[in-house]
């Protein structure tokens, strides 16, 4: 057997050894005789992997006593209604960052409740851009809200289409709005320390830095917890989930004990200051190769460059089959850019080593070079 | 390793040829190099597991082309406020048959968006009934609804916790009704024959009969499909959910993988008629062991007893823990009764073999014995 290096987008890759264990317990967890996904989440075995697995995710970004951790399911687009249904109580607008796809996508759908305000759109002001995906300067948004109160300002860390990431100050925006923050990590959670305390909600589907599709962690301020409308669905009210322990439907068992591997795998690794340092580390070096070449271009300005996905283009769009087709030849896959953006993307999450961006770093070269 | 006999309701026990399968694969599928929980649902590798998943289902349960067959998440329990938010559109009503906790936490959450008619409730009777669990007789039903047009007619073809299977003439009621029928069928989906085309829908949490927890299958008349209410979320949206082929939002990819090993499994035993007999012979079995002891009872009358979820009480309650103690011992796990109902349980879902109940059978002649 021959493991490929996986630059999907998500579904994404997974450590190594967490397979590999997950293979070993399949039959027997534990000699208990039976596996992960045949245990009723109600029985004593379940509970403890279930337990570890919250509490290790709460010391991996340090949770405070303030905040709930939940395990539901429907991913970040099933958030983007779960989200306004659980937070519109007593409110009737929420404002939102547009800074790519997925964001647009949040606001639209927050308009079967509410009127969203779109308070900063790189859209509206592209043309101003050095580039193509930016995210956009911080400026007068107060204007945009005619003083109205927000339940919440929502915004997308990290968006994966378009490989840009937020840098900006958005708890002096939500500060500004006076209203919490609605963040949509997804793509970038767990790749950096976070300052919880500051957000009402953090959320994201689990398939690309925590385990595999079909389970959501939602970070969320207790002070929210009862502001949901009556249409909320009960088995999506972050209330009725908070109480019962994330426990009021049948969670995805098994995709929460995968994911409670993963973060027994970042602790080893040293945490989320490692992740950070070796995102930085992975990333550096794919967007200095881009920069130093002739071939490749990143249609992202610089300073809102995701360190999780770095879509990049060739100079020649006639040589994408073959570049595609030779990385493949190398164990190099999943490279295909978004439809949307075309050309290249490479998702390097935290399960990506640095050995898989070397591999593909050097491949560019080479191919840069036979193609001169 | 020994592998036990597992009687837990749910998450249950899974073929163990699918666990070796998975465990076999799980770092390299078909020498891809990948495991599946590390593909993009986009990828040809998983778009081929995913429709040979769907087919096989529809092969399984003879779908006709009037059916879509979708993969959700959120499980019954989400099925609950999801079914109303997808049919009550022009409709402010729905008929609901109670026939135990699960039908009535459904008539329950439907409450928050329309008017639930209960029609059939075996609360109502139960002082009628010759024991504590039981279908309630199909008599004027009519006169409940006062005339009103219903959304549709939802019911519970097998409760889990009760363990009471529906064998009333459902499509009959839903006639009178002049509505489709909605159904439960979380817990003995996939265990009989069934005429799909009398179904408007028909829905089941995965953990059961299927598969790992958080799947959902949903087999949807393509006549409601564009009947939502506008405030039901997109990615819960059948008609959203069936023009993006189950892939609106990411799937829960793993999960359906393990799924369609299922349906390969159930398929190579004989299908939904090897199901249906094996399901009879197991429950005789042990329903003729209580009925024929002086130790155990059942308390489901006769003719609703429950094929999948086998509900008994120990004459003796301070047995109990002894009983469950000496039955882990001899390796049958998760015996213990649902706290509503007490007493033991024992689910024998299509992945429990005929030799697992001829163990508990065995066992419990024994335990009778040495208490007589």
């Amino acid at each position: 057997m021959s493991r490929v290096w996986n630059f999907s987008a998500g579904p994404a890759a997974l450590p190594e050894s967490v397979l590999r264990r997950a293979a070993e317990e399949m039959l027997d967890w534990q000699g208990k005789g039976l596996s992960v996904m045949e245990m009723s989440h109600r029985s004593p075995e379940y509970t403890s992997i279930f337990e570890k697995t919250r509490n290790d995710f709460r010391t991996l970004l340090n949770v405070p006593d303030t905040h709930e951790v939940l395990f539901m399911q429907g991913g970040a687009v099933g958030m983007n209604a779960i989200v306004p249904l659980n937070l519109l109580q007593g409110f009737e607008q929420a404002a939102f960052v547009n800074t790519g796809a997925w964001s647009k996508k949040t606001s639209k759908e927050f308009s079967k409740y509410g009127l969203a305000r779109v308070v900063l759109d790189n859209a509206n002001t592209r043309a101003d851009a050095s580039s193509a995906c930016y995210v956009p300067e911080c400026g007068a948004l107060l204007d945009r809200v005619n003083g109205q109160q927000m339940a919440y300002l929502h915004y997308c860390d990290n968006e994966t289409i378009s490989g840009v990431e937020f840098t900006g100050q958005i708890e002096a925006l939500a500060s500004l709005l006076d209203c919490p923050v609605v963040a949509d990590m997804s793509s970038n959670i767990l790749s950096k320390p976070l300052d919880v305390a500051s957000y009402g909600v953090i959320y994201g589907g689990a398939q690309k830095n925590i385990g595999p599709a079909g389970v959501t962690i939602a970070i969320v301020d207790k002070a929210l917890l009862n502001r949901a409308l009556p249409i909320c669905p009960s088995a999506f009210t972050f209330g009725t989930v908070a109480e019962n322990g994330s426990m009021y439907n049948t969670p995805p068992t098994y995709s929460i004990y995968i994911a409670g591997l993963v973060f027994e795998w970042l602790m080893e690794q040293g945490g989320v200051a490692w992740a950070q340092a070796q995102a930085r580390n992975k990333a550096d070096l794919l967007y200095n190769t881009i920069d130093q070449s002739s071939l490749y271009n990143c249609p992202v300005r610089q300073q809102d460059r995701s360190r999780m996905n770095v879509p990049f283009t060739l100079a020649d769009e006639s040589l994408n089959s073959k570049f595609l087709a030779k990385a493949a030849d190398q164990g190099l896959v999943q490279l295909k850019g978004h439809k949307s953006v075309g050309g290249m993307r490479a998702s390097i999450y935290n399960a990506m080593p640095l050995e898989g961006v070397q591999a593909l770093v050097a491949f560019m070269r080479e191919f840069e070079k036979s193609e001169a």
